[in-house]
């Protein structure tokens, strides 16, 4: 049989990686799929920079549209980003009855619920191994791996970038900015890290883990989105002292009346195992309720292991485009007319533990006036840390761990604490989990 | 449609589990494979019991041919166990057609030959990923996620009673023996636990993922298996001196002229993920040429946890029992007729670092004449700790790191020293990866 073909959209990182591992693991990969995979055409702007990743292997385009308009092309891999041009490129791509495989977490995020029902109305497939966690195979690992179980939650280590920085912060004990600074240098973070660093990019491989997990659509205007600029080494220093390591979790719960989708910086035990990946890798944990917790850990970004899922993709869609579709696994899982529209619950119902660390003057009654308020809300302690006061200094800081309460009872009981005279500087509160 | 009909060989721990996980998550399941999946007959000689599992859902069989030979069922799940009479049902059931799901990793890793021969003659399917770490997708990561890799190695923890022991010998201090009775008093070793603590399990295993990663024949009469029970709690606690843990790990690696496969005790770096493992529970590390080390971790065994795996390859197999068996994953990854016979090396050309702890006389001159000796041998050495002995005391132990080097130079060297006057008790070796 002569090879499936391939055209790829942009071909930068990701791109050239995939052109690589293509092309070396060329006899490997048939003998896995059964039938070659060649990239015969790319598109890129810059047409020169092209050509010589590929030399003569393929045609090059600087309009990607006519790759997407070849009818002798069967898979478009999009590698271009954004939700603008690449939405236009996907759907034009599905509408001309190409399967499409794409990394763009964004794209999906946004725009996921049109370019699924486009797919299933033209009956092919759009595969994104590639948009979460770079060379991990979660998307299958929830999508059929787990297919047995209930998914109660997932929890997630998805951004590289911020956790090298988490990690640097840590074990150096430097702030935010210095590290931020560092990291760019090294090439770990972009010249504008915004999207990683505010959460952004967590959010959108959280928000397509909570739509494959629970059978609902893509929700990610509901997301709950926090990053780690506020983030500060004193903080880190403390929860280490309880036991604890912060870590930026993309966060998505399944709820009686509604589903958690969160992504902020977290307190978790030191013990588990997910509190241990450092640096720039990326890891996962499922937990459902039959197999319990398992967790899935490689590197989330990179040329050849985001070209590695990119690949995996095209070697499902060489295996089962000629298919019925009904044999297909369901782009989110569950069979299309099978999604439920679960609400995705406000950050004021959702439930979780807390850090805070409180400024306080260092006098009689301040402790018996701070739990006293918690104690009102009905938020219970879990500990607390009270910093020695050097001789002569006149506030401390107050560390208090508590249990699990809703958000909006702890905002009522924060507030109230803010205003005594005796607190002094603004609050600081962290999300805690067991994740257990 | 109605639901596709399922017969179980076995309803034991895991048999009812997949019962019990079916029924209770029956709707989640629907909407996912976009069919019903229903148990429908099950077998056990105690039909008095099997009948107090399934009440009125299925029929209960004494003889478990009777399911195999009832053309009503599609899908034939073995959790008999065992290599002769599973062996028997599992043909018979592919030989009248019928798909197979077995979590027997002993009948696959000695009879995996013919039994996948059989099913691509019939064109029916066997899926096995409850059969290596139980609820962990490490078949699918392998055979799916990973299939743009050329794999380098797999190195796992895929034994919950050997990881138990290890762990509780480490925290406590204890010795093999007395862990062991904790062990099968608190029901994570079993009453004969030979399978277990001497590596076959862990080797049937390991064979599997062999095949698949490389895409050569399941060959366990190959594996070269060590156990647990001839270590020591003074091995354990020097390996922690030197940064290192010791778990039991299953490994195969790929080398130029053919492929490693054992079992052993291994010294791993106390930072890596894996080796803080812990418990009964398991871990698998996959290293490809573009992903790098990927890790994947969870319950390798009970109940509901393999009933996860179970489950999910009749969720698989529901989907594609209808379809073109080319469109299929093939059984070991690599198409039917792609197998290399590459062959598995014998143990004394495998290539390790090696932990040596020798018991020496206290005396001027044994250190230059061991390391001279490992250096005659062309060995070189990582790093060495010699006991400060204690007034009085004429002996010492000699702990020697070593780095790469082939098995049989090493096994050359250690007659030799074993053979020194000084050397005062049998040289104790174990082997070492980086797993980087």
């Amino acid at each position: 049989m002569n090879p499936i073909q391939v055209g790829l959209l942009g071909i930068g990182t990701v791109g050239s990686g995939t052109f690589e591992v293509l092309r070396r693991n060329q006899e490997e990969i048939r003998r896995r799929a059964g039938r070659g995979i060649q990239i015969v055409a790319v598109s890129r702007r810059d047409t020169a920079a092209a050509q010589r990743i590929v030399g003569d292997a393929a045609t090059v385009h600087a309009d990607p549209f006519e790759i997407v308009r070849n009818p002798a092309i069967d898979i478009v891999v999009e590698l271009i980003g954004g939700t603008t041009l690449a939405r236009e490129l996907v759907l034009e791509a599905i509408q001309r009855g190409k399967h499409v495989v794409t990394a763009n977490k964004a794209l999906l995020a946004v725009h996921g619920s049109e370019i699924f029902a486009a797919a299933r109305a033209q009956g092919v497939i759009v595969a994104f191994e590639a948009a979460v966690a770079g060379g991990i195979p979660i998307i299958k690992a929830l999508r059929e791996g787990l297919s047995a179980n209930r998914i109660e939650w997932v929890a997630g280590i998805i951004n590289g970038t911020t956790n090298f920085i988490l990690s640097e912060m840590r074990s150096k004990g430097l702030d935010f900015g210095v590290v931020l600074q560092e990291a760019q240098r090294l090439g770990y973070a972009e010249a504008d890290p915004t999207f990683d660093i505010e959460g952004v990019d967590a959010a959108h491989k959280a928000t397509i883990m909570s739509a494959i997990a629970f059978g609902v659509p893509v929700q990610f205007d509901k997301a709950h989105v926090e990053g780690i600029t506020a983030l500060q080494a004193v903080d880190i220093r403390y929860a280490e002292q309880l036991g604890y390591r912060i870590k930026l979790l993309g966060i998505t719960k399944r709820r009686g009346h509604g589903i958690e989708l969160r992504v902020h910086p977290t307190l978790i035990p030191a013990t588990r195992l997910i509190a241990n990946v450092e640096g720039a890798m990326n890891a996962v944990v499922v937990h459902g309720d039959a197999v319990g917790s398992t967790l899935y850990y490689g590197k989330g970004a990179g040329s050849e292991p985001t070209a590695s899922a990119v690949i995996a993709d095209l070697v499902d869609v060489t295996r089962l485009h000629t298919a019925d579709p009904e044999q297909r696994v369901p782009h989110l899982a569950f069979q299309p007319g099978e999604l439920h529209d679960t609400p995705v619950l406000p950050i004021s119902e959702v439930v979780t533990a807390f850090y805070l660390r409180l400024v306080v003057a260092d006098k009689a009654g301040v402790l018996a006036r701070i739990t006293g308020i918690l104690a009102e809300h009905d938020i219970s302690i879990d500990a607390v840390l009270q910093r020695e006061s050097a001789e002569g200094e006149k506030q401390t800081d107050l560390i208090i761990l508590t249990h699990n309460t809703v958000e909006g009872r702890m905002s009522a009981a924060l507030a109230q604490m803010q205003a005594l005279p005796t607190v002094l500087a603004p609050i600081v509160k962290i999300r805690k989990e067991e994740l257990n």
